[in-house]
């Protein structure tokens, strides 16, 4: 690792320590520096913003769900199993960032973030994260219908994205309530997905999987 | 109206306007007082912050919405007309604040916040919105499934939520992408509650109400 590697990385890892124990707004550029022991001139040419940074953040988090991920899915077979392991792996991962939840949230929602998940700019991090539930779907044994298994990974990509909104603002001891949603909802899901046998519901499965696509354009 | 209510009133409008016409970011609370032509101080007293301004904003939409959306319920009686005609509405008055719309859920979306529409805090707003969602429910000609009427309007309000997210990034001429997903998604939704009554779908149905009670509980 160069010089200049070493820096960087210095510096995000003061920056994600700051963010988890005095808060994102409380974390100046300025303090990040300080406490990296380099200056300020120094800090702005890796990162030109908290921005960036809650973008390294954000790979960072990335990055170990998908190791932590990929390891439990190795004893997972079924579908619904998968699923609760991906979610689950998922929460384990942000669980030191809970208190920064909410300005992550924030900050990535606007649709001029680096880090917004849904902007056309950020096709590869939302790419890397999908992975993750393409990984979990393509394994399932016995397999997802037919039907769904092409879209399925963005659609719970999705769901998964509802309950990091769930968790943000869950504030029940170690945000248990989020893990029983977790628990309740994914065999809801996968007993659902076996419903698409039934022609009144084939048919309009159908028509959602198709106004998905012409809605995603 | 007293001359304290003209003021905060007068205080409130140039705020509103000047977040539609420069945007949330550069507006501040001096160039408000400045515009409206009263000291910063006496701003202030009226509005604590921003994210007071957002609220009186919210309320403001959320009143406009209500009495469009009753207007257009008249001349609506199956519930696919009722749901568009209440989705359609909501987006009519948000027309104007698109270009704000990222800021405000930005702001909105905070734990913290007073217009925060999950947070305990605003129970008074939520319910005020949903009451807009139970009207397009109670008047539908038939009405709908018994099993699933009692928590249809907080389920729709979430859709809408959902619709309000998509809106956001929406960047099509007129935002006519979110106008196509409520022309498309409505249909899907009131032909999917008809398929409450096939037993393997209603015994799901009922798991889905109950996980979802027990998780708001």
């Amino acid at each position: 690792m160069t010089k200049s590697e070493q820096t960087r990385q210095l510096v995000a890892e003061v920056a994600l320590r700051m963010f988890r124990e005095i808060g994102f707004a409380k974390t100046t550029m300025r303090s990040i520096a300080a406490e990296a022991g380099v200056s300020v001139g120094n800090a702005y040419y890796y990162f030109a913003s908290k921005d960036d940074l809650v973008h390294e953040l954000y790979l960072h988090v990335q990055a170990e769900h998908a190791a932590k991920a990929a390891k439990a899915l190795e004893d997972a077979a079924d579908l619904t199993s998968r699923l609760k392991a991906t979610l689950h792996t998922g929460l384990d991962v942000m669980a030191p960032y809970h208190r920064f939840g909410a300005d992550f949230v924030a900050t990535a929602i606007r649709p001029t973030s680096p880090v917004n998940l849904f902007a056309a700019g950020s096709t590869a991090a939302r790419e890397a994260s999908l992975d993750i539930f393409r990984g979990a779907v393509e394994g399932a044994k016995p397999p997802a219908p037919k039907k769904v298994r092409a879209d399925l990974p963005e659609l719970l990509w999705l769901c998964y994205m509802g309950v990091t909104l769930f968790w943000v603002y869950d504030t029940s001891e170690g945000q248990q309530r989020t893990r029983r949603l977790v628990d309740g909802a994914v065999p809801l899901i996968t007993r659902g997905l076996a419903l698409a046998r039934i022609p009144g519901v084939s048919k309009i499965l159908d028509d959602v999987l198709s106004l998905s696509r012409s809605i995603r354009g």
